[in-house]
């Protein structure tokens, strides 16, 4: 992803949330300063409620003296232990590999297959799961497996397992639900905490739940919009990532609606996705902090 | 308000919701046309739901040919009754008059006041009623009367009936709620049917009630906004009439959105205000038809 | 396209210019009222400065009382020419043919083909011509012949009369740019008067000409956009249909420019070629009046 | 100002830029850390063009165990002086002193003493400088002086040089021209070097000079806007600070556009003057950067 800005630059980026205390971002500035690591971007910011400071630092490694293991492991000992934090360390160079859920409605499926497509995103689909069959063309056009999965109250728990199997198999690290109609189990959702991004077709926390467009036509609201989050067990209460809107008149009808919100969903779901590819976004509690 | 745009114009605007049926259109434009007014706007919708038509209509009335009365008389015999009209008729030279109610947050208060001093507004705003003392210095030098009244269980019913005694003595057609935070009583609410415009500090239905801005803190959303709507006797759920947004991030704490906020309820205040005040606003059960 | 909104019904669609004068509105309503037509959708607008009237009027066909061609005749014979209008006709089951003009950046065009594959617009693309090679496979896995046409100073004259002979025989009624980095002859454009829709990456008049994001960082802009309009023989100065924005930041590279920019593009363009094949777009002069 | 979002603190604030070399952030976080400064707040930009690194840093001064003069100089000594800093040092305690110079068009005059007067912003307006008579009777209510100064080629220079003692004499730090309609010399913008602050009535850079909504207009644009920047001796060219924008159709005139421009007007001056006295825009040849 940070090829496209940054061409020729293989960076490391470390996403941290610890306690708050005086001196965090000079130890890990000082950190990469003294490997010879010059810094490209630094974003921190301090939740002042729960006392937690958030942090993303990227650097390149071109002159960096430390090997991606003696940094990983010198920061843990020297930094991330002492400061008591959670961590994650990334490359640019490692190219995320995604898997798309979807049902009858298919323009995020193919907005997202077209940005992979048309190398706008450098990120690997090898797999679609779907519990339509309309999608099955469309996958085989962009180069990935379609998996026809008819989901029913008795074989749920059997299939969700065959397509973590999959997942695993595939090396997948975020599964995408491109307007996917079916409630993923705990079990499924504790496998990829943090890891699935959902579209809703509504500003949440307004019209949770089925047909927001028809609840928002009967509610008579001016304004429309999506919101992309991570999913968690509560339906359609996970962190919020983006949301956008739309306005609408009077005139429009609810097909009106949701041929704008199309065009929302697409593009606010896609911007959460890269935020997440490009390690962006940290969570926290049942909130994100997005480094834009 | 029309002079702005059109300043030497004196023009009639009816305003009519009716049983849809073929020729209504026709019927109303043949009537301007036959007696020599000259349209200048136009719009009509059909709720094709509840098959209701929706129609205003606005003419010059330069070389019109009927005098008010009987431009009143013939069109209810010749054209609403026919058509089982409701209907209200106005003209563009009639000088609005209307009242703010206020607590502590002052700032729509102001930019109300300062569009009808400065001339941007064609109004009047003779009486300014608040539960707190803080707006009595700015109505004095707007020039308006300040009728501070304490409401407790007690006496919210006779302090009502002396603020609509006051309303009525003033000939005030447009209560706006500019920031008020007392619950208004149904019997005041039913003196003036979809003439009290309140503005909810969210995106309605999200955040109902009490500090939408810490609810909305609370959920980690992305987007926050103003709703400004008709006062019904369902708090917070009458017909809307605008809703604008502003985008926030991680960064905005609580007070960061309520001064956010207070640019989107201004702005989003005064064009509800404005738009009920050109006769643009037509409600049809529990949502609006706005003619922009 | 109308198909979407309202399925079941075949509409016709009447677009009238004219010069402005009483009795115009009267005059159509009761044409299409007297042969038991019901009206859907009426929008007209008076542009004041030139004293010339626009309307689209739109009305469900099923009992209407006159064949296609009596429509057209009478039409003709008793409304259009009696008032000097310019209109067209149009009916809502016509299938739109439309022809995209692409280079190097596939953005527009992966969008629009996956509007047209999905069903999402009813639409047919049989042709795309391309000056460069990268298009062919996508063109290919959606079914459209693709046309590789080189163009130098010599040779234009010649590829653009056979671009027109092959649109011409397969009934193109809308040639659409999809970031198409080659400009077209007025012998071309005269061809297809307000029938060529073009996106440029900028918010016009700003930033004409030749990469405009790098313009527009130069300028140190805090807002880019996107302006989608018909191609008239003077560059980026033809009718403008639709614009949209978003905010950037000091943090925003040209890259990163180029990359919001891409989604804003795509999104209008669809917007703009959308309107056209509903017939809500009427030109004057150089401004467009768009019945949304 | 800071004090609206965190009361009880006293904070210091240093704006900074200097050529792009590793360890700045280091240097700078560890001098606060090691006084015992708690960082609030840190922002930091690379211009890779230029090279240019920029840092916006503020701490709690609570525990800070340098005085603010010992501050200035071991910061100027050990920090500023090695790494050739252009910075600024400032405390959230000190209360902003702006000018306004106005001409006719009064709305962000009225919006700006509003935020002053309700105690949204926590600035001092000591005068108001005007060619024209009409907001002497506002400017008294609010408490400013009004200095009437018609301003002609022969008298330019001598007028401007009595603006400039008064605005020194009462130690103004910023100049915010609220709708001016008079062109500043250069002597007078070389004494406030981006101190300065204009609203202008267009999406720069279209539609420079006068009447840009009349250009709007004649161009047909479906988006209008305004720009606030820092005014340089090239006209309606300096460093944009803000801009935002509304939509507008074929429907609406240039009337309506006036309207519409005054609100996003008034909304985008006071965003960029609460910006700059918040000690959050740094200005880096014709651009910014601003730390929102």
């Amino acid at each position: 992803m940070a090829t496209i800005a940054t061409p020729h630059i293989r960076s490391a980026i470390i996403l941290i949330s610890c306690p708050d205390q005086k001196g965090i971002i000079t130890a890990v500035t000082d950190f990469v300063y003294r490997h010879q690591g010059n810094i490209i971007d630094l974003d921190e910011h301090v939740d002042f409620g729960s006392k937690t400071f958030f942090m993303r630092i990227e650097w390149d490694m071109e002159h960096f003296s430390l090997s991606d293991d003696e940094l990983r492991a010198y920061f843990l000992r020297y930094i991330a232990t002492p400061y008591q934090m959670e961590w994650t360390l990334h490359f640019s160079d490692q190219k995320p590999i995604i898997s798309l859920f979807v049902s009858q409605y298919l323009h995020c499926l193919y907005d997202i297959l077209s940005r992979c497509d048309s190398g706008e995103w450098d990120v690997k689909v090898p797999l679609i799961f779907s519990n339509h069959e309309v999608g099955r063309d469309i996958a085989a056009r962009f180069g990935a497996e379609f998996h026809l999965m008819h989901i029913t109250k008795e074989n749920k728990r059997e299939q969700e397992q065959k397509q973590i199997q999959l997942l695993r198999e595939h090396n997948v690290e975020l599964v995408v639900l491109t307007r996917y109609m079916q409630i993923l189990s705990p079990e499924f959702i504790t496998e990829f905490p943090n890891r699935i991004i959902n579209i809703h077709h509504s500003l949440l926390p307004a019209f949770v739940g089925a047909r927001p467009y028809h609840q928002a036509f009967e509610r008579g609201v001016k304004i429309i919009g999506a919101t992309s989050h991570y999913v968690t067990a509560d339906l359609d209460a996970g962190p919020i990532i983006e949301q956008d809107n739309v306005k609408i008149t009077h005139k429009d009808s609810i097909e009106d609606m949701i041929r704008k919100g199309r065009d929302v969903e697409k593009i606010i779901l896609a911007r959460a996705v890269r935020l997440h590819m490009q390690r962006k976004i940290l969570v926290h509690g049942n909130k994100t902090v997005v480094f834009i």
